[in-house]
Parts: structure tokens; sequence; C-alpha cells
């Protein structure tokens, strides 16, 4: 059976390594905090003006400035800064926090596609960076999408005895 | 409802912030690797030495020294050192990684007892570093147990048309 992180590498086409070279510079103090607000508030800007209903809808449960809040404090301490998340929240968690939503092969280029336009247009963020970050979320991206199928397998099984699934 | 930290606060006792002290020093620089080795090997041979079979048994499906590694790999890296777990097998993803266990209440006391008889046997673990690594280790604990929970809800939902749930 594969991993999650083989699955996440096979459909991201990012190795994990790669994915992990966020980790060879530190991001957060080469880019600073108002970046990567910046960063957050640019991509969920455009999510909750997706013309696209059905990907929109997925952040539906939150508010604007709850999603951008939750976003730029997980990348700042995962990209070498303070640990703003987990001061707040605890564990990043990803997989278990992302099990309300449905995270598809079609909703992670979705996000990643509004990812990317993000980036492009936020100011000071350097190529170098831009391709490590992106390297990252596209590997995180269908990590979480092995993730969503953990699910799925788990429904399978608790309903294995039971005839009416 | 409670969110995952609420409930890791209340069940364990510790706050979200106290249990995150670990990053207000580098307990990595700190410590060095060699303790974190020395701890994990000392953690899971009482864990697989342990007489109580239903806590030992949840380990099984793995050996000893990947046990050991994961736990060592993952304390290195979010204590303050080079992200060695993250390189080798993408994010921690604590409550996706810990689905296929069954996460209780009393398997957490158990895995807290002999987590802090290792501690308690490991060489050059400063009192201060292991207030603070008791404090994170019992509020991950209760935060894996509200995480466990998540999949009851999910397999209550899934067989909410179902007769013969």
């Amino acid at each position: 059976m594969q991993t999650l992180q083989e699955k996440a590498a096979e459909w991201s086409g990012v190795d994990t390594s790669d994915a992990f070279a966020i980790d060879e510079t530190n991001l957060y103090e080469k880019l600073g905090l108002q970046t990567f607000i910046n960063l957050s508030t640019n991509f969920y800007t455009r999510v909750f003006d997706d013309e696209e209903e059905w990907f929109r809808s997925i952040f539906a449960s939150s508010t604007k400035e709850d999603a951008i809040r939750n976003q730029y404090e997980f990348f700042v301490q995962r990209m070498g800064g303070p640990s703003l998340f987990s001061q707040r929240k605890g564990h990043p968690a990803l997989i278990g926090r992302h099990r309300p939503f449905p995270v598809t092969h079609k909703a992670a280029e979705r996000w990643l596609h509004h990812m990317q336009q993000a980036l492009d247009s936020t100011a000071d963020i350097d190529d170098d960076s831009k391709t490590k970050m992106m390297n990252f979320f596209r590997h995180t991206a269908f990590f979480l999408v092995a993730g969503d199928e953990l699910k799925n397998q788990s429904q399978a099984s608790t309903c294995k005895n039971c005839k009416h699934h």
C-alpha cells in the first residue's frame, strides 16, 4: 500500500524532499510577516470570489477573515516564524482539520490555481521563494487528497457488515 | 461544539499556550539529537515490554526501530531541530497518522505514564525542559484523543441512515 507521502509525490509530481526544501532557508525571515498576510489575503479574496460555486462553497463555513488568519499563521509557523498557529489552535493536524472538507484532485488543482495567482500578485516574493512555496503547496495539496481518501477507507470498513451500503 | 484544542486543554489540564511553551526555547539546541534518540529508545523499550497487553498491542504493526525513529524525528523537528520527519514522511499530520489506532483516554494516560518514566530515566534532561516537554506531551495526547473522536462522529454520520447501527 502506498504511503501518504508516496501518493502525494506521485499525484503532485513533487518529491517529498523538494516539497520540504522550504526548510533550507528561513522564508519567514526572508519575506516577513506582512508578506504572508498579504499572500493569504490575496488568496482568500480570489477563493471567496471564485465563479466556480462548487469550490467557493467548500469555504462557506468560515469567515474570510478567519480563513486568512488560520492560513497565514500556519504558513508563518511552518516557514520558520513564531508558532502563531499552535499557540492559538494547537497542532496543525492538517489531515484531521481538513476532514470536514471534500479534498478531491479537482479541488486541489483549483486551490493551487488560486494560490499561483496569489503568489504572482503579491509584492516582494522572489522567484526562488515562489518556487519553493509552490512545491510545498502542491505536494501538501495532494498529501491532503491522500488524507481525504482515508475517510473513504474508514467509511467502507465501518459499513462492511452493513447490507444497506 | 468544543474545538480540538479546547477538548485537549480540558482533558489534559494543560492550556494550549502552556503546551506550546516548548517554542520559548530551542529544546533541540539545548538537549541535542542524541538525547532525543535516547528518550525515544527508552520510551519504546518500555512500551514494547509493557505488561499491559492491550496497550502493547497498539504498537504491534510497527517494528520498535521504526517507532523510535518516527518519534525522535518528529520531536527533533517540532522542538527546533531540522525537519527530519517531513523530509522523509511529509507532514506530521498527527491526527491523520494516528487514525488506525484506538487513542482513548486510557491509552493516553498509559502513553504518558511510560513517557514520564522515560524522561526521568534519560540523562541530561533538565527539570525545566522536562516540564515543558511533559506539558506538550500531555496536551498532545489528549488532542489526539479528541482527534480520535472525530472518527466516531464520522462513523455515526456515515451510518445515520442505516438501520443496522
